[in-house]
């Protein structure tokens, strides 16, 4: 099967054998049993390679401030990926107005206003704000799980609008930070390719918005901000990011003013495994049934 | 401490021991270490229960169709609690123009439209549609988990806008679901019970809008609909419903057409326990050091 890369067929591979469940909307399918078992699976594996780090676990819910959101400047650079939560503030006739338009299949989201919530677009992103003031020496590193939301509507599978990161944050100096995100890089590449994948890492770019993000985006790659580990799923020629690395330098640390021990503003990373597209990945290349997996890989994952 | 019913000290106390973070949005907190290791183990337990029931494991976004949301009637019961996803369609110009005004603190919300997702408000609700069809005999058992979304901003901690519910689902005929539901209303007080809580089972109602919902609230008490598990967190006057049981009779089943082995319209059942809110009353009642906890209630929880 490894060889084929039919997109539609892999999805519909997908439904048949109840690993996803369509729902009626592009990337928001459920996850069967086997699916999340997986997903499990791999995330105790990720967990394992991680415990003796002393990484604090923080668990943040998928919706976060609007006004982070705003400071961050996230609109400048995603704003066709970001969601926003808006809800009703009107009384019982508005109300009423509102529930018969919607089962009339008539709009009703002009009773709608805006809350001060956003869907989380990357899972790190409530965090940094709770970090203000002074790191102790050496900085600290933080373990986070959660639902990420990008307004990416598509039927390709990997392409979803809301998915799982298992995700680790270093703050500190420049130097730690990067020596850290060098060692999680091959911690990466060596886990996947012990699951039997294909992964290869490679400089990357965001997705950036518009004329304006190419800029950014070559700009990221010039810098060496961003790695990614691949892994074909959909296609050989443009295999699928199932792993990201990202260093920010300053960016949350100034805006958020995070200081390191000797005062200076902290520099930070992030690395995340899709969780989602990782399972993806384990079931394109060794097929829909894990009972037929490779005995190496069903022993890493069911020890 | 249990006998103390501050419900802003509370709130506090858990900041202070970072069993809580805040945000900056009132109920849609960050959540420690030790708080999360309290839901795990909580949620262990859980499955520990339900071990043998044979439940299949589905999982779902917190992010579900509109459509879903429309057809349910939600908007009908609960219009001020829904969430509904906005994104920005737009083009460079105007993405620009949004960028610079959400960075100056101005109004953005303008340059947003709908899109075709809610937020989950109650983690069964994207499971029913895909049951359409014909059950086998004696129906089927559902385990979840997942995050719901409520638009209910409050400083009170156990009202929050975004947490976790561990939910079954039961599906098939109205004896088979009713009797399942009994025999999980007496095993979650035993569960509550056995953890040093002051648990208590009572019939309930929902938090319907408006006047027309008082009289679907005094409806939902009559039939004996809703019953919830309550726990003293923030008031001994008004314990928190902790776990909620839910019978929708033929509601689901004749929505999405789920038939019984009979051909009969099927009856549903889901009961849920609220994740955090177990947390907090196992806090409330215990303390904010689990090191102090008594020792056959660390047992249960670190066996």
């Amino acid at each position: 099967m490894a060889e084929d890369y039919d997109i539609d067929g892999f999805y519909h591979g997908l439904i048949e054998h109840e690993l996803i469940l369509p729902v009626g909307v592009a990337g928001a399918f459920g996850r069967g049993a086997v699916f999340e078992d997986v997903i499990d699976r791999f995330n105790d594996r990720v967990s394992q390679l991680a415990r003796d780090d002393g990484a604090e676990t923080r668990t943040f819910p998928p919706v976060m401030a609007r006004k982070v959101i705003e400071r961050n400047n996230y609109l400048e650079s995603f704003p066709h990926l970001c969601g926003t939560v808006f809800s009703f503030f009107g009384k019982e006739a508005q109300a009423r107005e509102m529930a018969q338009q919607a089962l009339n299949g008539e709009p009703w989201k002009q009773h709608l206003d805006v809350t001060d919530l956003c869907l989380t677009p990357a899972i790190c992103y409530p965090l940094y704000p709770t970090l203000g003031g002074t790191l102790p020496p050496g900085g600290r590193l933080y373990s986070l799980l959660g639902w990420a939301y990008r307004h990416e509507p598509s039927p390709e599978p990997t392409r979803m609008q809301s998915f799982r990161m298992r995700e680790f944050v270093r703050v500190g100096a420049a130097q730690d930070v990067l020596a850290w995100r060098d060692m999680w890089l091959q911690r990466g590449l060596t886990l996947l390719q012990s699951l039997g994948l294909q992964a290869r890492s490679d400089v990357a770019a965001d997705p950036f918005f518009g004329r304006g993000g190419r800029m950014m985006a070559t700009n990221q790659r010039e810098q060496r901000l961003k790695f990614e580990i691949l892994v074909p799923v959909i296609s050989r020629e443009d295999p699928t990011a199932v792993c990201s690395f990202n260093f920010h330098q300053e960016h949350f640390g100034g805006k958020w003013d995070i200081r390191t021990a000797d005062g200076a503003v902290a520099n930070t990373a992030c690395l995340g495994f899709g969780l989602e597209r990782i399972a993806m990945a384990l079931f394109k290349t060794h097929g829909f049934d894990v009972a037929g997996w490779p005995r190496e890989v069903r022993q890493l994952l069911w020890p």
